[in-house]
């Protein structure tokens, strides 16, 4: 029996393509029409997923507002969704550095109970300075950011384990307590960053912890993810590089004193599915000839902290030189030495790397047949590189439909994929232990 | 044809009463349970309340850990309840003192979405010093706390404002942009306490702006509900006092440039219904009887900053000079000043007093047949003392089905309640009109 392998479906906008917005094969609803999500997250229970998962930006670009990436309010639209689902796990990001811990803790331990032990948080530290702006905050660089991440973290799982399982006693035999003093306690957190008495005003919930999501790829970042996340989302263009960060996230988890196998990593992968290698390969052509390469080279300059990249013509080869340095970067240096490495390695055209990142943002596009497709899943899981996938639909539903109608089916042919929920939780499907309370671990 | 009331059913906990929890008429589900708000939703919505309310607090006392008085966080309640409802409006607190109005104007005007135009946002600004230390804030005093509140409300009504109605054009023709630029703008806020960006990351909602709610009774309370409240929860024990509320909130509102009739103000009723008058009235000395008052003392005491009460008998009368002057509180003022002009004119004992509040926490009780409790809607709706009522049952179902199956019947007989929801949005129903966005009014 081979090791059951875990998805998560990203749905963002009408699909991680940059120009999914309009497409003839995305849907035509409005981004705000909750049905839409809806139906989504109902598709994606039917096929079993382990869960979906929904990013955030605390601000919006004027590309952004103009190419549809926007969106309802993760958190909320997560809430909206426990009640319009049953069995599928429910993940959102929420931020480090622009939230309260005691609301955002209060926030998820809520969508908890609302959906039965089905929450999920993707931790995030992301500083930005045009978010900034809209939260009237100063400049937090790199590495106080993770520190303060670290506290946030702390703080907002001890909330969570503030209440003991059974304090919720709600004796109503006459006499009784609803809520057992004696099981609860104020956390007292008193750190550099937050203090926080407590306890939390919500009692612990179905998972004892949601479930905890992180995607941090720099040192740092992996080190914040191997001490703190259960399913970890990253980023590679080979699976080379996915194999070198798998094995390095669960020696790091080990050096934390965790058992590896409570890191459920789980790299992108932007799936085009044809009915021949040829068709699909047409199909992803088709998809980048769409691009406005001006967007992408907008793009590209906020990943580089605004580097102007306006002089370099779209058709001649890059050079490593073309680039700042990623080092000297405050935020997300590792997807900025990514395409450092790719236009070192590969001698790409400014056209050609833009639309590399046009479809996947620097996650793993593949385009090929169903059995094309559940042979690299297959591969990447059995030799070191992934638990899973997190799957990035170009254009919803035109390029998640195949994936869901005939590439999991092969998966759970091959007994690799769930053909039914086994847990009630989403720390169930994913092989996930239900976390003790710190307060009150007996 | 007599003018339209308005109803919002109140729910919190078991019910209004601090007994409620485990009363032998309760319900007996989890508060956490989803279910069971989301039965209760349904039945305000067949019943045609205008909207459902959830309050909040942003900490856990012993008193409220042991009685019951914890529930899902407001927001992602109402966002769930807007998935599982179609036409009811949705109401939650939000604090000013303890979040960021970019992520606040967003939740709600996500939940604005989600609902299709049924969100509310009740305005609070309350400081308690046992909150302020699950957010390692220092004290902001009650002046301050207003005029922090003010600048949280016009950021967050700006941020909502900074999408025209026509921005989201999702012009799918080829060519064409989802969000047009040219309707979309920064607020760039600066205030003493908020500097804030935007623009919002979320279009403008159904409703404009979700529909603001504010339940101040101080003078800078009233006059900061004046300003910018739509709908407004009182706490009455007589008709007078709410008579003189209306008339100073409606002149207030005036005296802004508004239109008072764009200030619905529904004071809270806490009715126990009974099929006789005898009946009620024993429904509600049962009631009572349940109270435990050494509960009552200590909620006494945090109304009025932690004073010491320990000392008083239950059955001696009261007197004035047993309180602390209400004018030197920080916080609830006015509510304190109410107890305090009780105790003046009543003599009530100690016992007596306790009662009065166990059920509704300083909203007017009544206790009579339907007929009986229709007649007090009417009066006070025609005379100049509510629009309508903030219904608070004492015990959830026990004292909230006879309210829905026999008062409101009467109601409608009349000719005073809608027997069909008339509006689409929140707004529509309550006759409140859409606002105008400042930056695009045309």
């Amino acid at each position: 029996m081979p090791k059951p392998i875990h998805l998560n479906l990203f749905i963002q906008s009408r699909g991680h393509h940059e120009t999914s917005w309009d497409h003839p094969g995305a849907d035509t609803r409005s981004l705000m029409d909750l049905s839409y999500y809806q139906d989504l997250a109902r598709r994606a229970e039917a096929a079993k997923f382990d869960s979906i998962f929904f990013a955030d930006v605390l601000m919006v670009t004027n590309d952004a507002a103009e190419s549809g990436r926007y969106w309802p309010e993760p958190i909320t639209l997560l809430a909206a969704l426990a009640a319009s689902t049953e069995r599928i796990g429910l993940i959102a990001t929420g931020s480090c550095t622009y939230s309260e811990p005691y609301n955002l803790a209060r926030q998820f331990a809520s969508i908890d109970h609302l959906s039965n032990g089905r929450a999920g948080w993707n931790i995030v530290t992301t500083w930005v300075e045009a978010v900034a702006a809209n939260y009237g905050t100063s400049h937090t660089n790199h590495g106080d950011r993770y520190d303060k991440g670290e506290e946030f973290v702390s703080t907002v799982k001890d909330l969570w384990d503030s209440w003991a399982d059974d304090a919720m006693v709600d004796d109503r035999s006459g006499g009784g307590v609803s809520g057992d003093l004696s099981r609860i306690t104020p956390i007292n957190f008193k750190g550099k960053y937050y203090q926080v008495a407590g306890a939390l005003n919500v009692p612990r919930t179905p998972q004892g912890r949601p479930v905890l999501v992180q995607a941090g790829a720099s040192d740092r970042g992996r080190d914040f993810a191997a001490k703190h996340a259960e399913a970890i989302f990253t980023a590679h263009l080979e699976k080379e590089t996915a194999q070198e960060f798998y094995k390095d996230i669960k020696a790091r988890a080990k050096d934390f004193g965790r058992d590896p196998s409570q890191t459920v990593i789980l790299p992108g992968l932007n799936p085009v599915v044809g009915g021949t290698e040829a068709e699909a390969k047409q199909n992803l052509l088709d998809l980048n000839s769409r691009m406005d390469p001006e967007v992408g080279r907008r793009t590209l300059s906020q990943r580089f902290a605004g580097h102007d990249f306006s002089h370099l013509d779209l058709d001649e080869p890059l050079k490593v030189s073309d680039f700042p340095d990623p080092d000297k970067l405050e935020t997300m240096k590792s997807r900025a030495a990514l395409i450092v490495r790719i236009v070192g390695n590969e001698g790409l055209t400014l056209r050609e790397l833009l639309a590399r990142f046009a479809g996947g943002r620097g996650h793993y596009t593949t385009a090929g047949t169903p059995e094309q497709i559940a042979d690299l899943i297959e591969d990447w899981c059995t030799d070191g590189a992934a638990d899973g996938f997190n799957v990035m639909p170009p254009v919803i539903p035109l390029m998640m439909d195949p994936f869901i109608d005939e590439v999991i089916p092969l998966l759970q042919k091959r007994g690799l994929f769930r053909t039914e929920y086994v847990g009630v939780t989403l720390r169930e499907n994913l092989g996930l232990d239900r976390p003790k309370s710190r307060f009150f671990p007996d």
